[in-house]
């Protein structure tokens, strides 16, 4: 059974190989009413994009997105919208070298012997390429969820390699191409040009943030809205780890320290639990972090085996990311993001007409 | 849309409450002509079971597992499997003082915000009593796993709070109470002795891990292996953070150090992966770490609100787990296993037939 | 991939064999804050219970329901309700004939070959006592139906065999064994007197409807709601046919002729269309029929191999309804309130907020 | 929670409108390694196409099918397959009358009601343009189970209108316009030609059969064989009723004279049941029937409302067919055809290794 479908009634069904002739998704339950057009979607698509700066993949495509169904004189009707983005820049000889051996840590070895056969040309199916789609898919989200309920996500990378980066203000993410919180980045760009010399790659972490969260989203038991979380951030490309509001640093706590203190009208003192409590958002903001490997396509020479089961030793050409990290700051929110939303429809199907109380806000922290 | 089902090909349907008549759980999608017995779900259910040493709740359940259907001469027939488990032990009057005000980092407030109305006896829904259904179902999938792969499922509690516990040996794990895989558990003891005293609950971080995996399950790009752990262990009460493999150390970590080499016949120089590439398993042990944050019942008192909004001062009365993560380590396994056994199913829908290529054992590290 | 679930958003989940400790489901997905009792849900079981004229089996059951879960001080707290019927009456040595040879018609021998194993006491998972349950939850859907939208369900015989019942009104169906919609039943009485003399079975055809319809609902295009009414009706064991409005009648129909043609207010002149669209509710009645198929369990001697392949003749011993679509009336009412109740949630999953536009009543026909 | 999925397992997404760039669909689920290429899907494709006899409607459209994903060097990958269809004859112009009104017996009412909004251009979403891809899915569909089980898939055309067709041969269904299976079509021109003098439209039934069919295919209780194939058969444009083998035949008959009775080997003396017990497959020929209404979109005057709620007469310019029945046929078999599929995929994820019994054939009837 695949399963490149992401979400229940929000339902993001992605299609594409990194040098086929296109990738794209259909999203099938996007709301009636909603204002939609190519020019909601592409700024996502551009932050993504490769090609913007030197210490990423030097692919250039244009990432053009085309609504292809669904919308109706600027509108969406409810029908499925299916978003195509036509590949442009395949370079699939580049990958000859690899059609029949496996990079250590990549999923080549893995998809040939799942599947007995292999798309290799840049990595196929397993690309981050395929991260596209979900990125338009996440921008359709975030408007309806911005529109609706006023919900915005964020997000930032908080370490590269063993650099920590540290937090200053949201406002200097769009100002340098690592999305780092901080104002001077020259730190970051030593590191990066350090590693692309080595021809090495390095790991990240990054945090990611939804703010003015509607209360009561997530479906326990086991689709609690933070399994959601967990599952699609380590759906992603490369994720090892992922934490909700405190996460592993929660192991050392007392309950007496960690338990957020709710007051009057349904705030809270403090935000250990990173906006879930038992599976359902509680209003506060989303509070998630996600620990990213280190990019397999490498030069550095490694040991491995080919198809024959021989052993070989490899080096990745090809244009790749040294830190993948880097480009999976819009990734990251939009997968928020598309979770988010398809729990805001999952508990109207069900709680449509909970009344909130008396006495308590909807808005939120 | 509630999500009380886990597993989309082996689907466990969860039901009950912690004071109501009965909990349970129907597994539909077995696969028939499987010997089973409650005597084969019995001892895990026991593995789990409150009221065994006083580190845990002091709640006395006998968890006495009924198989109502699916099974006829001591065989699976392939139709559903319910698992009934009567509650015994239920003390609903130490609820009372908790029925009209939510306990700091408990669902209490979000269940109540959700759905309008909840039960307040036990944590009703919440609670981690719930688990018990799923440690019945996980039992039946690795029976399965086991006759058909080999697979074994274990876990241990590797942090207690911030008492660091070691690894010396599985062999350690069951003969003490804490699942701890060390001979000596009286620095355990100590500190869990202490916090009991202060009427404190405390975090824990445990380990889980599948040996003699199947290679090829998993189905990109977003039903991965990996995302289906994640999804099941952060789906377990009181988890907040999730790592496969080296997790948030592979943040450090450069590409060169971190992908695990290939050697002939399919095995691997190291397992930083944790056993799944590109979400799909590679046939090394699968690995994981979870976080597992304090007991939000606990006698130390903290401010809150009640249904009215109007600010209380709160202490947990009723028999509660000091650290739930000590009985936390049967669950993940069990959720593991479940894991692993839904995609078993998943993979030969699409992939039965893809031969083992020449050169590759199936047998693996 | 099992397919014991009915619904998406309702969903009911069923297990239990005929003659094994007990039946029953698993409703998930019901709404917070409806009251709820078995006094709610047993009437509808007393409706289909065996043994309640000489015209049906006469196996005993009390078929009474026991709620283990999802409803707190009688209301529906929106967590799963697990409705239990603890089986009493089985008598499975009358199955010994039957253990290793197949009867025409049955299931006996697709059991087999599908799973290689089947439970034969009273057909195991076959038997049409594993309608109870489904009967059961479709009690819980009419409630909310009725008590939302206003929407009742009616059935009733048709036709028994070659005979033609006719309709006079809906007051006559609950007094008669036959859910007979006509005053004098005695025809009726001396068709199924003859049949059970022979030892032989009957077909039946079916009438079912739903009045006071919400507009809007269905999921087209696959997932229409007649697409659903007709998953769900054939799915009934022994259904042979289903018809929406003038079902097979529609072929020899000009377009003219059949078209319903509107009326100011959003009401019809006619009803060919039996209140589908488009797969989508129009607002009018729903109308749908079903052709029932005769029992296989019977006394005349058939022709027919058992499990070694080998020719045998066979009669049915054992307690068999002469004709199973007498008891279908309520199981195809519960049928289609369960489908109904899935594509209500469905829509406001969606649609929730879509008004209805000025000049149209929500109230129709 | 929208409905555009059809199958589980073998998953084919819909997307597009009637006058929209393009139409298609995704299909997720494929098994790899099977040769595929758009030669294969295209013929399928041109059976169903408009504009290819005077009978159908004068749309011209081409309907080239593209393969964007899933296929590598000739071979499936086992990664989603999405086929594009571009529209090339949109003439909107023509539908500019019924944007504000809505045709009796069409959706055209229905979508505004549930969505608020539509696409009125050729009938938007509820158009049977959409079953293009539905046919191009079924291409893959038909290929796979021809090469693994040698199933092949047949319909044709038994009654239009109240002229009832007769069944000579399958030999003679290719060689007219009207999937007629007999050699003189001349009573069927007359009746067309007729129908289209006067403006009207008819209704049509048609019969599909699957030969060679797999033994154990169906998921009782609800997700039964017989039940899919009635959801995807009645949930196709304008079919009202639905009839597996004997269908309403089988109200009026005995159970002595309906059961099929069982041959050594597993070959049975008859076909009542239409190749499915107990909802699942018995390896006997599925035998479905289909009636289809009259088209809604016709020359003669209607009475009707447009979206204010005042009245209107309607009638329906642009391009139509007079029968949709016509064209239906390749696309219930494509139906059939992937109902069957997705049910292959879900038996083996369940069953997978269950033996064929000594005594019995795979090869049936």
């Amino acid at each position: 059974m695949s399963g490149n479908t992401l979400g229940k009634l929000f339902a993001v069904t992605n299609f594409g190989e990194s040098h086929g002739p296109a990738i794209g998704c259909v999203i099938d339950g996007c709301p009636p009413g909603m204002a939609l057009s190519a020019a909601d979607i592409q700024p996502e698509l551009d932050r993504r994009r490769p090609g913007t700066s030197k210490f990423v993949t030097q692919r250039n495509e244009a990432d053009q997105v085309e609504i292809l169904s669904g919308v109706y004189q600027g509108q969406t009707t409810g029908t499925p919208i299916c978003l195509l983005i036509r590949n442009t820049d395949q370079r699939s000889k580049d990958y000859g070298d690899i059609a029949q051996s496996f990079r250590p840590g990549h999923a080549d070895y893995t998809y040939w012997r799942k599947f007995g056969v292999r798309d290799p040309r840049g990595g196929g199916r397993s690309s981050a390429r395929l991260t596209a789609p979900t990125v338009a898919a996440g921008a359709v989200a975030r408007k309806w969820l911005h529109e609706r309920h006023g919900t915005i996500f964020r997000g930032c990378m908080t370490h590269v390699g063993e650099l920590a980066i540290g937090f200053e203000s949201w406002d200097h993410v769009p100002n340098n191409p690592f999305f780092a919180p901080v104002a001077d980045v020259s730190a970051i760009e030593d590191y990066m040009n350090a590693l692309r010399k080595a021809g090495d790659s390095c790991g990240a972490r990054l945090r990611v943030t939804a703010q003015r969260m509607p209360v009561g989203l997530g479906e326990p038991i086991y689709d609690r809205l933070d399994a959601g979380i967990a599952h699609a951030m380590m759906g992603l490309n490369a994720v090892k780890g992922v934490e909700i509001g405190d996460g592993f640093a929660s192991v050392a706590h007392k309950g007496s320290q960690h338990g957020d203190s709710l007051r009057p009208g349904g705030t809270f003192e403090s935000n250990h639990d990173g906006g879930v409590l038992g599976g359902i958002s509680s209003g506060q903001d989303l509070e998630v972090a996600l620990a990213i490997k280190p990019t397999s396509s490498i030069l550095v020479p490694r040991q491995s085996v080919d198809t024959l089961g021989q052993s070989v030793e490899l080096i990745t050409k090809g244009r790749h990311d040294p830190c993948v990290g880097i480009r999976a700051t819009p990734i990251a929110e939009a997968l928020l993001a598309l979770v988010v939303m398809d729990h805001a429809l999952r508990h109207r199907a069900q709680c449509a007409g909970v009344p909130v109380p008396a006495g308590f806000d909807r808005a939120v922290s």
